[in-house]
C-alpha cells in the first residue's frame, strides 16, 4: 500500500465499501459525538469524512491533533446510515473507520482559520498565505485563474500561434511607465530593465520571420497599486501576428476570448463574435468613455441644437460659446421622488460638476426647473431624439472639452445603476477603432502622439503629407469588457521613412527618432513585414471571471498594495558587500526635520 | 482577396495551378536566367519560386529590390516543366508567374546572409539577431524549443500537473548562487531579488493545499556564462507533488522525458522508463562521477588488492597508504601503437596527474612499463576482474579521494572516445540516488551538507539522532542524459523539528536557522505534506535534442557571454534621476593606475 494514499479525499464512493482505503489530508474540522470523533479530511481535491469509534487505539491521537495538522489515516470504507448520508459532498454516502493514523505534520494555533468564512485583514492573509490558499474560495480562485491560463494556450496553439520566452533582463522599453531596473555586476554603473511588456521583442520576432507569436508573458511596471493593478508584475497574453489587417487580429482573438469566457463564465451570458466595432468618436459621443459598459443599454445623444437660442439661459450660452449639451436618458425615472434627482444633483456637484440638470416627460409635456424655462416644442425635439416617452425623464451635462465628455459618461453609468439598468451576469465585449493617431496639447498648443506612436497612421504616408494631423486616425484598438479595457493593440508601422515623418510632426527630429527607437528602426531596415496584435491582460481576464475585484485574490503570492511580500520578507536590506559588488551606495533620502525631532 | 496572401509560401501545390494567388514573403534568393527572374520568397512556412516574365511591367521593380525585402506577390499558380519541377520542396511541382508585386518593406545591405551556411562570429549574429533568427538552422532551433516546451507542459498537465506563476520580484532565497538585485523605490536602501528557482513558493503551494505543481519557470542566477549556461536567466521544468514519494516522483517524470525525447529525438534511441537508478556511491565507483554518461559502455573496477604487496612499486605503496587503484578498460586496445598510449599518459600530465598506467593483455600474458614489474598472477588477476582478454588493454588511476576519483571518470571518458566506442543517436538516462547528507570538510574537520541542506535525510530524526552523520543518505536525487545533469530533486524535508536538528549536526544553532529560514520553517508548523520534486533545465533538454553545445544557439534572443543584450543595448547607463528616485548613487571602482595611464 502507498505510505501517504490510496485515494485522494474525493475519490471514495458507496461501491468502495468494505475496502481497506489511505487517505492523507488536512484536518478540516474535528467534531466529538458523545464518544465517537469525526474529522474531516481535505486534500486538493475533496473531502472525506473520517470516523474513530469509542475507545480506538487511535482516538488520543485523533484528539490530540489540532485542525489543519496533516494526518494519513488507513482504514475500512463503510456506508453512512441513510440519515448521515451527506448528499452535498460527493464522498458523501461514505465514511473511513480508522484503523491507524499516522500525523504527517502537527498544526500550531492558526492564525487564520481556514473553515469557515471569516473576514481577515489583507495583510494576515498575505502573511499567511499559505494558510489563507487553502481557503475554499481563494483556492478555486487560483485553480481558475491556471485554467484560464492553460484554456488560453491551448486556443492560441490552435490557431498556430507558437509560444515563445522574451528576455526578462532587457532594455529599459519606450512604453512610457516607470520600469524596474536591474544592477549589471560584470558592468559597473550600467542596468538592465525588466520589460514593461515585450513589445519590441514580439515585433522583432516578426521581423525575424516568425509568423504568429504568442505568450502567456510576465510584465513589470514600476508604478503605485490599484485594485485591479499589482504594483510588481502583472501576465499579459501577449501575440503579434506577421501579414496581417486589423481584421486578422479581430477574428483571431474573438473566438479565444468568446471562447475562454462561455469556458469558464458558468453559464454567463457572452458576447457572440464578432464583437461590435465602435470607432473611438462614436465611443466618446454616445457613450462618454473609449471603454463602454455595453451591459448598460443607455445612449447619450447630442441635444446642443434643441438648447441653442431657447429660454433655458445658461445652456443656450453654452451652446452659443460652441460648448455641447448632451442628454443621458433615464427611462421610467418620471416616477421618481424629488430626492432621486437632488440625490444625482449632489453627486455631480461632488464629482466638480455643476450640478445635473433634468427634464421629467409627463404626459402633459416637460416638468422640472430646465422645463420651466424651456419652449415646449425645444422639449418635445429632445423627446424625440432621446426616444423618451412620458414617464421618463433625461438628465443634461454641458460644456466643452474633454471632461465633459468623460462626464457623460460617468453620468451614463451613475444612472443605469440607480435605475438598476445594468445586465446582470453577462459579458459584452467591443473593439474601439480608430483611435486618433495625434492630439491638440491645448497647454502648448503644439500637436502630441495621442496613444502609441509607433502604430501605423490610416493612410501611412500619404496620410501624414497630405491630411490634417488632427484628422489622421491610427490602426489602433482596444478590446473592452464590461467597461473594462482588457488590451490596448495595433497594426504596428513598419515602415523606418514613415515612422520618422510621424515624429516629425510631433516635434521629434529624425536625429532623436533614431538615438531613442534605432534598434527597432534599423531592424525595419532589413525586410519588415506588416504586423500587429494585442495582450489581454491575464489578471483582468480572471477578475472577471471570478468577479473579483480585488487583484490579489486572483494572484497565487501577491505583493501587498505597498509592494511588499510579507510572507517571504521582500523588499528587506542587503549586505554592504552586495551593493559594492553592484558598484552602488545607498543614498537615502535625509528624515525631514519633523521626522528627526519625532 | 486578402491584402497580404491567400496562401503562405509552403502551401501551393500542382492542383492549385491556374489558380490566381498571393503570397507574402522574403525575398530569398534571386536568379536571372536571360530576361525571366526567379525569386525564391520565404516565409516562416516554407519557399515558393516566383517567375518574372521577361517584359512584365513588375520587373523593374522586382529587378530593383535586395535579398530579405519583403514583397506581397500576386499572380497565377504555374505547372512547372518537368525538368524544372524541384523534389526537394514541398511547393516545387509549380511557380507563381507574377502579376502584380508591393514591396512592403525594401532591405538595406545586409550585415549577415541569410541564404546559405556562411560562419558569422556570435556578437555580429547577437546584434543582427532578427536576421540571423530567418537562417534555417537557428530557426528551426528556436521552433523546436517552442514545441519541446508545449510538449512538456502537455504531459505535465496530462499527468494532473497545474502549473501556477510564482513571483519573479520576491527576496532573496537560500539556493546559494548570486541573486539579481531590484532596487524597490518606494522602500528606500531595500531590495527585492529575481528567484534562482522558485523553491521556496512551490513548496509553499503544497503546504497550501494544491496538490501536484509545476511551472515554466524563468530563473535568475548572476552568474559568469559557460556554453551550457545563460548568464542571466534559463527556465526549468519545475514541479513538485504533495504525498509523494521518490519513486512517485520518479515514475511521474520518466514518461515524460522518455515521451519528449522520442518524440523530438527524430529517432535517435531513447532509455525505456524505468530509467536506471544508480546510487551516488555506485556512481562514483563505476564511473568515476555523478553525473555518468550511459552511452559510454566502460565500468570502471577496483584493483588495488591486485596491486597491494606487488612487485609495482609505486601503485603497491599507494595501496600501502590506504589508496585505491581503479581499472578503466580499453577493450580492443591491444593493437593501438605505442603513441596511442604515449598520447594518453600526456594527456593525463596535462590534466594534473602523475600520468597514465596501462597493461595490454596479449596471449602470453601482460605487456607494458607496469607488466614488466607485475606478478603474472596479479596480471590475470585484473584481466579477470576487468572482464578483458587478449587484445584489450586497461588504464589504471591510482591515488586518494574524491580529485582520483572524478579523474578515473575522466579517463573512462577519454578513453571510449579515442575508441570510438560511445553509442551514437542514443539519448541514454539514469538517476543518481542516495547523495549523502553531509561530508567532511577536510579543512576545517567539521561536516558540512553535501549537498541540499532542505531534502529529507533517509531515517529522518532516528536516523540524526543515532547513526554517524557521514552515512546518513538523504531522499536526493539527480536525473542525467548522456552525462548533463538535467536536474537535481529531492523528497523535502517538511518537519521543523527534523531540519532544526539536521541544521545543528551542520553546526548551525536553532537561532540561526530560524533567523534565515524563518519563513518555511513557520509554514511547516501550521500543516505541511510531504512533498518532493524536482525540475529538469528546459535549455539543456533542448540543447540535447537539437545537438547544440551553446545554449544560445536555443535561445531566442539570448544575452552574450558577457550579459549584454547587443541588439537592445542592454545594461545602459540610467539617468542620475532614476538613480536618485532609487535611493541610489553609483560607487565605480577606480581605475588601475596602468589602466588611468594607458
Amino acid at each position: 500500500m502507498h505510505p501517504y494514499r490510496t485515494h485522494s479525499c474525493a475519490a471514495l464512493r458507496a461501491a468502495d465499501a468494505g475496502q481497506t482505503a489511505r487517505l492523507s489530508g488536512w484536518v478540516h474540522s474535528k467534531r466529538d459525538h458523545g464518544g465517537l470523533l469525526f474529522i474531516d479530511l481535505r486534500d486538493h481535491f475533496g473531502m472525506t469524512q473520517i470516523v474513530i469509534p469509542a475507545g480506538s487505539p487511535v482516538l488520543e491521537t485523533a484528539e490530540r491533533v489540532r485542525v489543519e495538522s496533516v494526518l494519513t489515516v488507513t482504514g475500512e470504507v463503510v456506508l453512512r446510515d441513510g440519515a448521515t448520508k451527506n448528499p452535498n459532498l460527493p464522498t458523501g454516502e461514505i465514511e473511513l473507520r480508522a484503523r491507524e493514523i499516522e500525523v504527517q505534520s502537527s498544526a500550531d494555533v492558526l492564525p487564520l482559520q481556514v473553515a469557515g468564512n471569516e473576514h481577515y485583514p489583507e495583510d494576515l492573509r498575505l502573511t499567511y498565505r499559505y494558510i489563507d490558499l487553502r481557503r475554499e474560495k481563494v483556492h478555486l480562485n487560483i485553480m481558475l485563474r491556471a485554467q484560464v491560463i492553460a484554456s488560453l494556450r491551448r486556443r492560441m496553439t490552435d490557431l498556430g500561434f507558437v509560444e515563445f520566452q522574451t528576455p526578462i533582463l532587457t532594455a529599459s522599453s519606450p512604453e512610457g511607465a516607470r520600469d524596474f531596473l536591474v544592477p549589471a555586476r560584470m558592468h559597473p554603473g550600467k542596468f538592465y530593465a525588466l520589460p514593461q511588456a515585450p513589445q519590441q521583442f514580439k515585433q522583432l520576432a516578426m521581423v525575424a520571420g516568425f509568423d504568429r507569436y504568442f505568450q502567456i508573458a510576465p510584465c513589470f511596471r514600476d508604478e503605485a497599486a490599484r485594485a485591479d493593478r499589482s504594483p510588481g508584475e502583472f501576465y499579459q497574453l501577449d501575440f503579434e501576428m506577421a501579414f496581417a489587417t486589423q481584421e486578422d487580429v479581430f477574428a483571431t482573438l474573438e473566438p479565444v476570448m468568446e471562447g475562454v469566457f462561455r469556458e469558464f463564465g458558468g453559464g454567463r451570458i457572452v458576447s457572440q463574435a464578432p464583437f461590435a466595432r465602435i470607432p473611438y468618436a462614436t465611443a466618446m459621443d454616445v457613450y462618454g468613455s473609449d471603454k463602454p459598459d455595453l451591459r448598460n443599454p443607455l445612449q447619450i445623444s447630442d441635444v446642443t441644437e434643441a438648447f441653442a437660442g431657447s429660454g433655458f439661459g445658461l445652456f443656450a450660452r453654452i451652446a452659443a460659446d460652441g460648448g455641447q449639451i448632451r442628454a443621458i436618458p433615464a427611462p421610467g425615472a418620471g416616477d421618481r421622488p424629488r430626492a432621486f434627482f437632488d440625490k444625482l444633483n449632489n453627486w455631480a456637484r461632488e464629482s466638480g460638476a455643476g450640478g445635473l440638470g433634468y427634464i421629467i416627460f409627463a404626459e402633459d409635456g416637460g416638468k422640472g426647473p430646465i422645463a420651466k424655462n424651456l419652449e415646449a416644442d425645444r422639449i418635445e425635439a429632445i423627446r424625440a431624439k432621446t426616444g423618451l416617452k412620458a414617464g421618463d425623464a433625461v438628465f443634461f451635462v454641458a460644456g466643452k472639452g474633454d471632461e465633459m465628455v468623460r462626464f457623460s459618461g460617468s453620468v451614463r453609468t451613475r444612472v443605469a445603476t440607480e435605475l438598476d439598468l445594468i445586465e446582470q451576469n453577462a459579458f459584452r465585449f467591443c473593439w474601439i477603432t480608430d483611435f486618433p493617431m495625434y492630439e491638440l496639447n491645448e497647454e502648448t498648443g503644439q500637436i502630441d502622439f495621442s496613444h502609441n506612436p509607433f502604430s501605423m497612421p490610416q493612410g501611412g504616408m500619404e496620410a501624414l503629407q497630405n491630411q490634417d494631423p488632427l484628422t489622421i486616425k491610427a490602426f489602433q484598438y482596444d478590446i473592452v469588457c464590461n467597461g473594462v479595457e482588457l488590451s490596448s493593440g495595433a497594426i504596428r508601422n513598419h515602415q523606418p521613412d514613415v515612422m520618422i515623418r510621424a515624429f516629425e510632426i510631433a516635434g521629434y527630429p529624425a536625429s532623436e527618432v533614431e538615438a531613442r527607437f534605432g534598434g527597432m528602426l534599423n531592424a525595419f531596415r532589413y525586410g519588415a513585414p506588416p504586423h500587429g496584435g494585442s495582450a489581454p491582460g491575464v489578471d483582468r481576464i480572471v477578475m472577471l471571471l471570478a468577479d473579483e475585484p480585488n487583484i490579489r485574490e486572483v494572484i497565487l503570492f501577491p505583493l501587498n498594495q505597498q509592494g511588499q511580500d510579507l510572507m517571504m520578507g521582500a523588499p528587506a536590506p542587503v549586505e554592504p558587500q552586495r551593493l559594492k559588488e553592484l558598484s552602488l551606495a545607498l543614498d537615502l533620502p535625509r528624515p525631514k526635520p519633523g521626522q528627526a525631532k519625532g
